[in-house]
This record gives C-alpha cells, structure tokens and sequence, in this order.
C-alpha cells in the first residue's frame, strides 16, 4: 500500500541533553495514520504529529478497545538507524487484535509505515546508547457511540518519543514487590494482549508497591495466587542452579519480543533455559537455600532490568547480594549490541530502516 | 461550585420519530465539563457538545485509565424530568475512582453539574415512556505521557444521548450463554470497578454469545468458573422457589443501582430476597426440577430484562416458557413508575431537576 506522506513546514527544536530525555515525554515531528472503515484498512499516511480532533462519544474513551505495541529507533554508530524485529511486533498486534475483536492489518504495510516514520523523524533518535526513539503503534476504537460492541472504524497510528533508560536509575537493580491481593490478568482474560485495561487495573498496584519502598509489582496468576507471572509492564527471569527460569506462557502472561529475544541469546550462550510454572514458594525456597542467582525482567522499554530485592509480606530477600548479575549483564551487552548493530545478529532482528 | 453555563448557538435539530432512537446514538446540545489538575477538581462548566482536542500521547487512549457511570432524565407526565438516585451513581463513581488511582470528587458539584446539563437540554428529554436521556459521566486520565502511571491530569464530563430502550426489542425476552472459556473479571481485579477494561475484554465472548444465536453472555467467576456473576454488562435475578435470588456481591460483581432497587422493591412487595453465591450447577439442577420460575437482568441501560432461554455448551434451557415472569413485570412498572414519576416514590430515589 503507497504510503502518503505530508511533512511538517514547523519542525520542533530537538531535544539538547539526551541525558535529561526521561521516558515517553516528548514527541517527534511526525506520526503515521491509517484507518479503518467499511470493513478496510485505507490511507495509511504520514502526517505532523498534532492533536486529535475526537467526539466525547468515541467509543475507546468508553469501552477501552484498543491494542498497543511498544518499540525502538536506535542509532548506529555509523549514522544508520536500526528497528528490532519489527515483524513480530506487528505479528503480536495483531494477535492482540484477535482477542479485543478489532479487525487484523497487513503487517508489511505496518512495517513500512514505521520505517517511514523513522525515515522522516531520523533527526529525532537519539545518538547516546541507552536512548533510543521509542515507538508507540496504537490502535483505538473510534465509532461514535455508547452500546457495548464492536466499533466499526478505527484509526492506527504511531508517535515516536525520544527517550532515555525506562528507569531513571538506569541499570541500578529494581526491587519488586510480590502483590498477593490484586490480580493483573487471569485465563480466559486479556492477559495476553497488549490492551489498556491491563495496564489500568495494574496501577494501584503499582501505587501500593512504590508505598512499601519497591520499583515494581511481582505479580501472581489470578487463580490460584501462587504462580509467578510478570514483574510490572515486563517478563521476569530467574537464575536458579545455573538455569535461565521463566514461567511459561499460558495465556494471561504477555508473549514478550525481548523475553524471546533473551531466551535465544541465552542458548547461544550455552545457558539452559526452562520455560514452566513457577511458583513462588519454590522461588523463596530457592532463595532461602542459596540457589536463586539472579533475576531480571525484561521488555522493550526496560530492556534488561536486574531485580535486587524481593519483597513478600514482612519479609525482604536480597537477591545477588542486590547487584547485578552476570547473566542480566551479558544479557544487557548482547542485546543492545544487536539492536544498535554494533555486534553481530545471527538471527536476523535487525532492520535496517535509515 | 459555582457552574459556569455556556449555550450554544446553533441547536441541532431534535429527532421527530422517538420509536426510532435507538441507544446512543445521537447526542443532546450541550456536555458538561470538569477538569482536575494541580491536585483540585476546577472549573465545572456546562458547554456546547463538541469534539475534543487531544493529543494521541493521551494516557487514557494507551492505559485505559477511565471510569464512567449509566444515568438517564426521565421525563414527567407533567413535562418536568427526574432524575433516579443520582447521588448513589456519582458516589459508586467515587468507587471507581479510588481502585483506579482517579482522584474523588464532591458528589454535590457532580450532582449539580448533571442537573444543570439536564437543565440545558431539557428538550432533548424524549416524552415516550421507555425512553429516556441517558446520561454518561466520563472521567479520563489527561496526562501527555506514554509512562505507565498515575495521570496527574483528568477531564470528567458528561454527554446526553436521547435514547430508546437499550434492547431493540424492548421487553421481549432475552437468551443467555454461559461463557466457560473467556472471563469476565477476577477477585483483586477490576470487576467491581465501571471502568473501560472490563467492557473490552467482554466483546469477543458477546460475539460468540451472537453467533451461537444468544443476545447476552452469562458470566461465571474468574476462579472457579462455577459461580454466576453477571449478565452481558447487567445484573442477574432468577426466581426459584419463590425467593428472587441474584449473586452476592464479591468483589468481581459490578453493584448496581438498579440491581439494589430491585432488592429493595422486592422486599417492598413481600418477597423473600437472597444474595448469595449461585453455583450453576445448582442453577440448572433448579430448571431441570422446574423450580426456576423466571429469570431477568437488571441495569440503568436495559432496566429489567426478562431472559426466557439459557444456554449452556449444546443444550438450551427455555425458561418460564420463554416468556416475560411476572415479577419480572410488576418489578418493571414498578420501577419505571418510580422512574417517570407516574407512582409514589416511597424511598426519595427521584430527584426532580426540571
């Protein structure tokens, strides 16, 4: 599909300090646009980035239809500017699409719209490793109405937002709380998906965590409460008897591009991995024999997250001492070597777009 | 507060034909406004209906961070309009609001700005019975930010949409399907919350309810999948044994007004109420002995809605002969009575505005 493209006659000044950017408080130039209607996907477009003229009736501000991604720009040593396997994003968005009855997109469109973007917002990512320009596509529901069905139209767009770490503090080890009262997702939920609600229902949580002192929420599956499932927004990893752990997926954990990512590269690197249900008292037991080595969570905004501290109840276990592990920061060189293409990527993630 | 009123100046055309509404569908002149910023609610307004300006950043369109209510204005056989207990809606959207990190309100501005809005478009109020304003209090997360915290900013408005009865076939009897693969919501979750998740995660099971010939999906808990907790976005009431009979509310189970109406008018009428924990096994077991006399699903939305057929994976259930019940009748004209202001209001649920 031709992609239109429109350009500012007003760009904005550029962010000066790269290391004041925080995260997902700025916006590029441009944004890409392409809508839904009459049983379609048309006009896919690059377009300023502006506001949005909407009803007060459209249906998303009610209903919560809407499916997000999450994904980087990154500057290459030589000037170029790398994606990171874009198509499984994509691919991802689109299974989300499934389960929130909005209707699927032709992903090579998707993949070239964000490369146009990147292509007239290049100026706009970042030179510093660590930051990047962080990539939102965001598909919402627009109709305009006020019954509980399925809207018929719908616009997806992507804004890019000049970003630094996702944590402040950088690659200091994040303390996580383990929530035993709210429940982010349970099976036969939206758990799966990338979908607003999930992240609505996460923040008091998230509140009630920061209160007791920790960065993150240590969520359990909502059946039974004894099953480790996600840490915040991110995958969670653990190091126990020399084994790369993480809990399988089973419907209510998201199906993380960089929980993918860091279970090949830790093949590669001779680790055994074992995807399977954890459960937190083997976890805790694990700790308290001096087993469990060291965790990290992992996303495409936090990258690898080393996780210092647990905290359960009254209780709080230092996890590596509180430091970063050797796993977590292998991990951390491999993968962002991969997607600034400063190392080899032997399994083809990075897209060249600039 | 004072509420500060600005009238359009180009009125839309009112519809002619009010059998033919449908439910929000169409909207009144005038919204109501509100911002929270700095810490404070400020600057309740009435304003002309209108489309908003928002930035596609706008943490509501990424992280669902939203609460609503259902209201409706009635209109009076002596052309005034009521309102029904609008104080137990704004305070259940205080609810909301604390398990979705929103700030509370005061309930009286609430309460005055949809009785001034009400006031602005009392024409709008269509005088067929059975039809009504529904109303729609909205508050949305504001905040520029693609960060997945807390908004510090939030607009909370109201719409009006002249409406006819939610189902397009009025009272004419509803089917359910029990839903035994998708949830609905989970203990620790935000079911009990009216918040944009939970509706979106409801459409793809009301979609497999429509396909296999049902109107409306029959929610079993999110633990166990035995216990009944809702219907579509209503409540449920079964007569069995002559005592009416709905789920207890638990956590996961929106607490509806219209749902503690009934329980009040009921007891009203001499007839035994329980809230407790309906197995739905226990429930079919009743039909099968023929001891399930009727069944209806209340909300400000549908009212009350007689359900003559249940399904259940490949068998169907015809309840009271598929038709209407009589306690499912005397509890809709008693209700609506109240409602329009045609019967005694012997609990001061009205709350007369024009």
């Amino acid at each position: 599909m031709a992609i239109q493209k429109t350009l500012t006659t007003a760009p904005k000044p550029k962010p000066t300090d790269e290391s004041k950017l925080g995260f997902g408080k700025i916006y590029s130039d441009h944004m890409f646009k392409w809508n839904y209607s009459e049983g379609a996907w048309h006009d896919p477009r690059i377009e300023p980035f502006g506001p949005m003229l909407v009803s007060p009736a459209m249906s998303v501000l009610h209903y919560g239809q809407e499916i997000f991604e999450g994904m980087k720009a990154y500057r290459r040593k030589d000037g170029g500017v790398n994606l990171f396997r874009p198509f499984n994003n994509f691919e991802r968005l689109n299974r989300s699409a499934e389960r929130m009855c909005i209707p699927n997109f032709p992903v090579e469109t998707a993949v070239e719209g964000i490369a146009e973007l990147v292509k007239a917002d290049k100026d706009w990512v970042p030179g510093t490793k660590g930051a990047s320009l962080y990539l939102r596509p965001n598909i919402i529901a627009t109709d305009e109405k006020l019954g509980v069905t399925t809207s018929q139209t719908y616009l997806f767009y992507i804004i890019g937002s000049p970003s630094g770490p996702y944590y402040a503090n950088g690659l200091a080890p994040t303390s996580i709380y383990v929530e035993d009262e709210y429940v982010r997702a349970v099976r036969g939920g939206t758990g799966a998906a990338k979908t607003a609600g999930n992240y609505a229902g996460s923040i008091l949580a998230g509140e009630k965590a920061h209160k007791a002192g920790y960065d993150q929420v240590l969520w359990l599956d909502g059946v039974e409460m004894r099953y480790i499932e996600e840490v915040g927004s991110s995958n969670i990893f653990f190091m126990i008897d020399d084994v790369l752990v993480t809990p399988k997926l089973n419907g209510s954990i998201l199906s993380g591009i960089t929980r993918d990512s860091t279970i090949q590269l830790a093949k590669d690197m001779g680790i055994k991995v074992e995807e399977k249900h954890i459960l937190l008292e083997e976890l805790i037991e694990a700790q308290e024999k001096g087993r469990l080595q060291e965790s990290f969570a992992t996303g495409t905004a936090a990258v690898i997250s080393p996780v210092g501290k647990l905290g359960y109840r009254d209780k709080e276990y230092l996890i590596n001492g509180g430091k970063m592990g050797e796993v977590a920061s292998r991990m951390y060189d491999t993968l962002t070597g991969i997607q600034y293409g400063e190392i080899e990527d032997p399994h083809g993630w990075v897209y060249q777009v600039v």
